[in-house]
């Protein structure tokens, strides 16, 4: 009997579901359902799209060989059922059948299934405060409204915006609007940092850092209180608890909720972020029914506990499970560690695991080393340096996380993709030095990034390295009561003593085994090179001679210079 | 008491653990000994001396502050004592005491020592033919020899080179002196591809175009009978079994062989290859005698088998190792998978685990894959496409191997490394299906090439892909015997079906359905598209269909024009 295959939504992972099982199972009927008439698109092209990057909208639902993925082609080349601006309103899980309404001439109609997949993705999260249904205020949920809204810019009718939300959407809109279109950006987040629930401290510090260098104004720790806009002018106001902002547009990017109001009608089981709850088989409360994508909760691999990842690559892995268990195999979807990377501007960034904050709610008791180092070997031409933050558990050792930043995106990506992979191995510092990755000099240094990142925490959790963070060292050293001993050249040290001349201590490495009577020993000092790694030797040697008041700033004057431009 | 520790060889792993032994034991009295001048250098980064794009020969032994390696740098700066220009000649284990020659005056003396660690490396490879001691013939195995060699180009005496040895060093000089200093370079390389050790025929293949595609002559299968010279004038002869080369020099890359024959006067054990044999701590036979880099042999973790592995990241990841237990602690390496990258010209190229001949020799059963992919999504500006090739064991499933290549060479290491650190926890063909990697579109697609060369591999395992590689589809298509049906569009299929009118059927796959009777089902039938995802979807297709007579050509056109650009 041919089996029945339901599938709604269809951006991600719906397709990905449809055109695996079609090449599994040749007889099955598949039918693929969306409220939208734009199908299988690449949504986390938008920010490209509206930036400029990409030209045109059809890019992003076009294959690599240019062919549009609309109904023909899945018809066509696919073999498989296409509806579209057709909404699911209710599933009748006992006689195994959707109710669907057409959106075109609101009439209903039954759907039997077999096997039902619910791939209806995350709404974004509307913000309680007023004014968000204004004219110009804009979701950015759909290639619609990034339509609009480019539209909007080719016309030149945007000078001024402001994102609301600095999570990754956010961040990314404000480069596609900064960017290419020179409009003046503010981006306003509500928690202390860009990227909350993403990046540590330090990582979210520089991706600040570049923001503002490119000329978007970033503000933390700021509410909004309501959008507002007088009657006669186009202009919005985004009024927060310190400030007014004049706009032409604002883009709410803050966050997505699972889109799950038909299978919680339907009595499937939801977790407790909201998300629909399945099994590694990716299948719902009621084993006719799967589900993945954004409408689903995951198990973190690293915190154990389910929660919520809307990752168009992980849609995508799901997909393919579920196509597999469907056609009669057994394939798992065991968690994640929440592996992601994007680009800032010139930045690339990227992070997997938990971040610092994340560890510690976790009940871990995480410790981390950030390093500075080239990404290429130093003495090899168009080398970036690699900002790399690495956390473990104190007592385990187990890894908990990796973030980087860096210039060269691709080198970012192979440094995080690295630890990524391994976090669900449960591998412990140790493992992280001596980490087998390639070599070359255009492409690596023989002691690579990631393998250093490794051995500064070993040298930290064997109580080695006393670290100080670049950030905490910008704040003390700002209150004006520390030190800072400086083991670089004079060069280079010059005028940051012509700067702090009380604060500023030179003693360049080669010099210290003779100078080692100048350096005070009754008050902190903090230590600094290039990178990091002189000012690490220089603690261990003064530790020898009896001088533990010391802290070594991590990444070194590189790091600081990345987290606070303005410092020299 | 002071321990004595003594290091034979400064240039990789015994600068390395002579200066972390330092800072784990401020105390002990560490001897840095080498033969050599110059100390503590990047040999790895000698092709790009040679080749310029590395002006300075002292930028490969300084630090990244730009501060030279030399004898004080580390008396000053890391507190070793070091010692050139001396030879060890003979180790007394009862006595404790290495015998030593000043190479300057030729005087001996005994040093003692407590620990000894021995670093000396590996020689290169003298072949047998005669002619290797000519004038103008280089081994390249010191950077003397690379400042000879760039100095006789520089004065512009090298019109035409040949390069004896395709493997790494041999491919790295060749890109060295054909790009910037356009010598006429031949390589000439006795086994039947470039690489013969580091990658599988696939690959190989598509080096082997590139480096002919940027004009150096490439013979494989050939072997040298020797080099010669007239006596009046200074032009070398390279003589093969085929031909007789003209060059102004010759550079032989034939390979290392480990320099052990201190440690094996001294009765110190060494394994089939000629290495030392050292335990996981990195201990000789003799517990007080560490041993590590080029003249030791490593686990191969995939094959279980002791081998030679020269590669300056291994020597380094080992030289922290020794550092740590000789100060008391307990570091393992457990072994190597055999990561490796490198560039040649415009690609690069990685590889992790066994070949596919390696893993037949190893007693494995291989099944490989291979697939084309954009490095970013296809749809964002500047990608390009990445090359992997995949092998698992077919019963087990197990990753035996991964190779690529693309013209990002990060974007290649990325995924080179990512499989890579998997390799020693022994993962399937499903982990890497599933591998969790970052995406966002500047860097990766939702389903990476890694999770591809998975999928695909999975497919083939499952009897749903029935491949057939580009370099084998070449040549059985060359026979004349056998048609391609292309999928593609018509326009891109046309220049193929004028070059090849009998042996070329286009039906571009949404016609697939509709004109399905005018495919032969009794002839072999070879499948071809841009990248190989619509050959392998017709192939499944037309299966379900009844024609089992079809092979889809692994990685499509793209794969094709890499392996052969003449193909078209």
């Amino acid at each position: 009997m041919t089996k029945k295959v339901l599938i709604i939504g269809a951006v991600a992972l719906g397709p990905k579901v449809a055109c695996r099982l079609r090449r599994l199972d040749p007889d099955a009927e598949i039918t693929l359902l969306d409220r939208d008439n734009l199908i299988s698109y690449g949504g986390c092209g938008i920010p490209y799209y509206v930036g400029g990057d990409i030209n045109d909208l059809e890019d992003l639902y076009s294959t690599s060989a240019h062919v549009l993925r609309d109904k023909l082609f899945f018809e066509n080349c696919k073999g498989v059922h296409v509806r579209t601006e057709v909404e699911a309103l209710s599933i009748d899980r006992k006689n195994k059948k959707v109710t669907v309404k057409n959106l075109l001439d609101n009439s209903e109609e039954q759907l039997e299934y077999d096997k039902l997949v619910l791939a209806t993705g995350a709404n974004p999260c509307r913000p309680p405060f007023p004014g968000t249904d204004l004219d110009n205020v804009f979701m950015l949920a759909s290639l619609h409204e990034a339509e609009r809204l480019k539209a909007l810019m080719t016309r030149g009718e945007v000078g001024k915006a402001v994102v609301i939300g600095g999570g990754a959407i956010g961040v990314e809109i404000c480069e596609a609007m900064q960017d290419l279109w020179g409009i003046e950006t503010t981006l306003i987040e509500m928690e202390d940092q860009v990227l909350p629930t993403l990046m540590g401290k330090c990582i979210a510090r520089v991706v600040k850092s570049h923001l503002e260098e490119k000329g978007v104004k970033v503000l933390i720790d700021e509410k909004v209180n309501q959008i507002s806009t007088a009657t006669t002018i186009d202009t919005l106001w985004v009024e927060t608890s310190n400030t007014v902002i004049e706009a032409d547009v604002v883009i709410l990017a803050t966050g997505v909720r699972p889109n799950t109001t038909l299978a919680a009608e339907a009595g499937l089981a939801l977790g407790n972020f909201g998300g629909l709850s399945v099994d590694k088989r990716m299948r719902t409360s009621d084993p006719d029914i799967y589900a993945g994508g954004d409408c689903v909760e995951l198990c973190h691999l690293i915190s154990g506990e389910n929660m919520l990842m809307s990752l168009g690559s992980l849609a995508n892995r799901q997909g393919r499970i579920i196509a597999t268990n469907i056609a009669g195999g057994n394939s798992h979807f065991d968690g994640t560690v929440g592996t992601f990377c994007m680009k800032v501007f010139d930045l690339g960034i990227g992070k997997a695991g938990l971040t610092f904050r994340q560890a510690k709610e976790t009940g871990y008791d995480p410790v981390y080393a950030v390093i500075s180092q080239s990404d290429h070997a130093h003495f090899y031409p168009h080398s970036e340096l690699l900002f790399i933050s690495l956390i473990a558990d104190k007592k385990s050792r187990k890894i908990l996380g990796v973030e980087a930043a860096g210039k060269h995106g691709d080198a970012v990506k192979a440094r995080i993709d690295t630890v990524a992979v391994l976090l669900k191995h449960g591998v412990t510092v140790d493992d992280i030095c001596n980490i087998e990755t390639g070599y070359a000099p255009p492409y690596a240094s023989a002691m690579d990034a990631v393998n250093n990142a490794g051995n500064a925490l070993d040298n930290i959790l064997a109580g080695r390295n006393f670290p100080i963070d670049s950030y905490d060292f910008i704040e003390q050293f700002r209150h004006g009561k520390t030190k800072v001993l400086d083991t670089r050249g004079t060069r280079e040290a010059a005028p940051f003593i012509e700067k702090y001349p009380a604060q500023w201590l030179n003693i360049p490495q080669n010099e210290l085994r003779l100078r080692i009577d100048e350096i005070p020993g009754d008050q902190l000092l903090y230590l600094i090179c290039d990178t990091g790694p002189r000012s690490y030797e220089t603690q261990v040697f003064l530790a020898a001679q009896g001088l533990n008041n010391t802290r070594n700033i991590q990444g070194g004057f590189a790091m600081v210079k990345m987290t606070d431009p303005t410092f020299i």
